[in-house]
C-alpha cells in the first residue's frame, strides 16, 4: 500500500525494541514531515555510533578509542572492580557516585536456555583482571534476575578459587526506595527480610 | 558520561515524537548491539525515504514518481474526490475498501492559533481539480476536530460558490463501533443523535 521506500523504513523501524508496526507508521510519517537536514542527522548518528563506538579492550564497556574514558581515568582505583551484565548497565551506577573502582562488562548472562555459557561471556578475562591487577574487591552486579543471579554465583566461586583473598561482593536485595510494603512481591519483601541490617 | 558519538544518537532519537530520554537510551543500546548491516539498514531507509519519496502532482499524497499510484490507477473514479488533512489518513480509508474515487491531500487544516491559512494549504489546488475534472461528490474527510471542521466548513463553502452543483458530504460523525454509550463523551453522543438514521 505505502511506497517502497516508506514501507521498508516502517519494517526497519519496527525491528527496533517496543516499536509495533503502528508507532514505526508514526515515526516514519514524522521523518517525512520533518526536514531533510533532521533526518539526515539521525541517519548519520546511527552509522557512526556503529562506526565510531567499540569495546575498552580493558574492560569491555563501551568507548571511542581502545579504552573507555573510566579505564583512562587515573583516579579510578584499579582493584576495586564492579561486574556487570551490559555496558548500559554501567551509567546507572556511575550516576550514584557510589563507585570509585573500575568496571568489567560481562556482555550478558549465564543463561542456558539461550545458549549462553561461560566463553560467551567476558569471564576469563575477568579472571586475568583480577590475578594480574591485585584486586581487592569483586562487586557483582550482574541483574538480581535468575540467569544474573546464576551468573554471580559462577563468578565468584571462579575468583574464590584463584584469588582466596579476594572480597567479592553483591549488591543489597530489597525494597527499592519510595515502595510500598503492600505492593511489594514477595520474592523483594523476602530478600528484604534476609538482609535487614541493625538500626 | 556516554561517549559522544552515542550521546548524539540518543538526542537524535529523543526527537522523535513519543520517544523520550529513557526510550532514546534503549533504542541507542539496541543499535549498538544489533549486527552492523541491521543498523546501516535503517540509516540507508531513512536516508532513501527523504530521497525518494515526493508528492505527487495531482493530488498530493505520497508518491515516488510525479503521481502516486492511486492518480495512476485509471479505475479509480476522478470524478468523487475525498479531502484529507494529511497523507497519513489516505491509508485508512483506503483499507475500509469503501472508497473507488480519488485523494486531495490538503498538507494540514486551517488554524488560526498555528498561522496556518488557506495559502499554506492544497485549497486552491482543490478548487481547479473540482473545476477541471468534472467532479460530481467531494468528500470531506478532515479530521473531527475543532480545525478540521473549519476546513470543512470553509472547503465546502468554497466548492459551492465555484461549482454549485458539486455534491459535498462530510464523513459521519457518532459513536465508535464497539463503544460503551456509558463512557461516550457528550459530543460525540449529541452528533449520535444528530445522526440518527431510520432502521
Amino acid at each position: 500500500m505505502y511506497a517502497a521506500p516508506l514501507q521498508r523504513l516502517i519494517g526497519e523501524l519496527s525491528k527496533l525494541p517496543g516499536i509495533g508496526t503502528r508507532t514505526a507508521q508514526r515515526l516514519a510519517f514524522h521523518i517525512l514531515r520533518v526536514q531533510d537536514e533532521d533526518a539526515y542527522a539521525l541517519a548519520l548518528a546511527i552509522r557512526e555510533v556503529k562506526e565510531k563506538i567499540g569495546l575498552c579492550e580493558e574492560c569491555f564497556n563501551l568507548a571511542e578509542g581502545p579504552r573507555c574514558p573510566i579505564c583512562q581515568d587515573a583516579r579510578r582505583d584499579p582493584t576495586l572492580l564492579c561486574v556487570v551484565e551490559e555496558p548500559a548497565d554501567v551509567f546507572p551506577i556511575e550516576r550514584t557516585h557510589e563507585w570509585s573502582g573500575r568496571y568489567h562488562v560481562l556482555g550478558g548472562a549465564l543463561s542456558p536456555i539461550d545458549a549462553v555459557d561461560e566463553e560467551d561471556l567476558k569471564i576469563a578475562e575477568l579472571y586475568d583482571r583480577v590475578q594480574r591487577d591485585g584486586v581487592k574487591e569483586v562487586v557483582v552486579a550482574t541483574n538480581p534476575t535468575t540467569t544474573g543471579e546464576a551468573t554471580a554465583l559462577h563468578v565468584a566461586a571462579g575468583i574464590h578459587q584463584r584469588a582466596a583473598h579476594v572480597n567479592v561482593t553483591r549488591l543489597a536485595s530489597g525494597l527499592p526506595v519510595g515502595a510500598d510494603l503492600e505492593y511489594a512481591d514477595e520474592l523483594t519483601l523476602g530478600r528484604a527480610f534476609a538482609g535487614r541490617r541493625t538500626l
